[in-house]
């Protein structure tokens, strides 16, 4: 098969999934009590549009996928890790969100304590899938690690970014890096650690990614509605969340988005697969946003 | 210094308070959402007795301890782990606890969500150490990494032992070992794995010390008031959760107790701190329950 191949969305989404099953076949056993079995597999199947590790894939792929093993492990720890987050993100307490990916939240479906150890359980899934991987390669396994770690954790991964919320002054910028930008940024460098990658010069590029995220995510939830978005809509209103719709208005987010994204081509470290990247990156925004290409196309140049 | 010196628990404790402090300077620092910050170092510093670092170390300690860096790092990831676990525990939502530790639960006396932030944080933090560790040893760091995240998660850790809460027939056996039983295998395993040993020989002994460990918490909650225990007592009778006592009464769950830490003895692997460990591990059954002495006492040989 040629890169261009391996590199089409359905190919990448086939991979990912037996990766993602592979993972879960090692928590949800016979030996499991079943509600939380159940509630762990209603969490991650069928999954959203699983962009995280499509990055990963992409970049690895770039940069020469020379152990196909570790890159696998690394797809489905960073989605495990993902699916986490909504998990915990979507309890009362947090959110309170009832919908998500067009069905009940976990703590809605199952329970707010079978929730809880949901998130729980997905987080220990990822580190173990990425232990698992050392047996290809220690060293790409343990950095793997710790990436995901402190992409995910304090004080800038995604816990961090939730943390900000209960803060009275919140410092924007690292909001939005470490709640939303912080997985992008572990997509595009766990992507080069799993080929044997130095991870820094990648760190660019999926912050870019994770910046476009947020303003396309803002303006499908002032835009859109729940049964498209599969989520409920005008939350940021509601609570009164800083986001780039209300900042900028409808027309000067879209516009946010398109300069974002042209931005974050030029971040693209040298490297076999640019081109390539460059493909996945448009085909994965406009993925974001469903009208992307009409709103584009209101904007000048 | 002596073996028996390195060994003595004051040692032990200073060694183990300095590792979790390396630790935590990674997720606390200037650049933190303060509230996050303060809730993590709240719910982590004073500790209680560190049981489970003190039991890693003392069988790293009996197996050479020749990486000590890794061995600091493993007995670190093991407290924060356990401290994660004891924060998501108290939650509204499962053992709803207003005190732990003798002071206000985290989600009292931060918040509900800063409750849940700090567990996932604490968790994420855990193996960003082991990770960290990897510089001095790989192999044995990606060891350290699956064993902690397999005694932790799905299907045989500690989100297992939870889980099993939440479901109508409740396997006991799986249910103790999997809820307090896990991170005392953790314990002992991973002291041996820091030291470059086999681990598996040395489950039987953190097993045989995790239902001891039940047993002297059952017997804590069912005679002890919450002034001694720090935490409210009563708690497993109120739930009507199993329990020792209630199956067994006072004499009989005392029995139990030293019966299982008489076996546990005899599941120490031949290594040259053999009769260290056995030392160690009456001194710390003795913490498990004040009494210990006087009960053991009232009873038959």
């Amino acid at each position: 098969m040629s890169v261009a191949q391996l590199n089409s969305r359905p190919n990448l989404m086939t991979r990912i999934e037996k990766a993602i099953d592979r993972s879960l076949s090692k928590a949800v056993s016979l030996e499991s009590p079943s509600k939380l079995a159940a509630a762990i597999m209603y969490a991650t199947k069928p999954g959203g549009a699983r962009v995280r590790p499509t990055i990963l894939l992409s970049v690895a792929l770039a940069c020469g996928d020379d152990k196909p093993p570790i890159t696998d492990a690394a797809a489905a720890a960073l989605e495990l890790m993902h699916c986490a987050s909504l998990v915990h993100d979507d309890l009362p307490c947090f959110d309170d969100a009832s919908m998500r990916r067009g069905k009940a939240a976990v703590h809605i479906e199952f329970s707010e304590p079978l929730a809880v150890l949901t998130g729980d359980s997905l987080i220990m899934l990822a580190f173990e899938t990425l232990a698992h991987s050392s047996s290809t390669d220690p060293v790409r396994s343990a950095k793997l690690v710790l990436a995901l770690a402190q992409m995910s954790g304090m004080p800038n991964g995604i816990c961090a970014g939730q943390g900000w919320e209960s803060e009275e002054d919140i410092d924007l910028a690292a909001y939005h890096r470490s709640k939303t930008g912080s997985l992008f940024i572990a997509a595009s460098q766990m992507g080069a650690i799993a080929s044997g990658h130095d991870p820094e010069p990648w760190f660019e590029l999926g912050n870019r990614i994770g910046e476009a995220f947020q303003v396309a995510d803002d303006l499908r939830d002032a835009l859109m509605d729940s049964s498209t978005t599969g989520k409920p809509s005008g939350q940021d209103a509601r609570k009164g969340r800083p986001n780039a719709v209300a900042e900028l208005g409808e027309v000067g987010a879209t516009k946010r988005l398109k300069d974002i994204l042209g931005s974050a081509k030029e971040c693209i470290p040298p490297c076999p697969g640019q081109a390539m990247i460059a493909k996945v990156m448009a085909a994965e925004a406009s993925r974001f946003v469903p009208h992307y290409s009409k709103l584009m196309d209101t904007l000048p140049d």
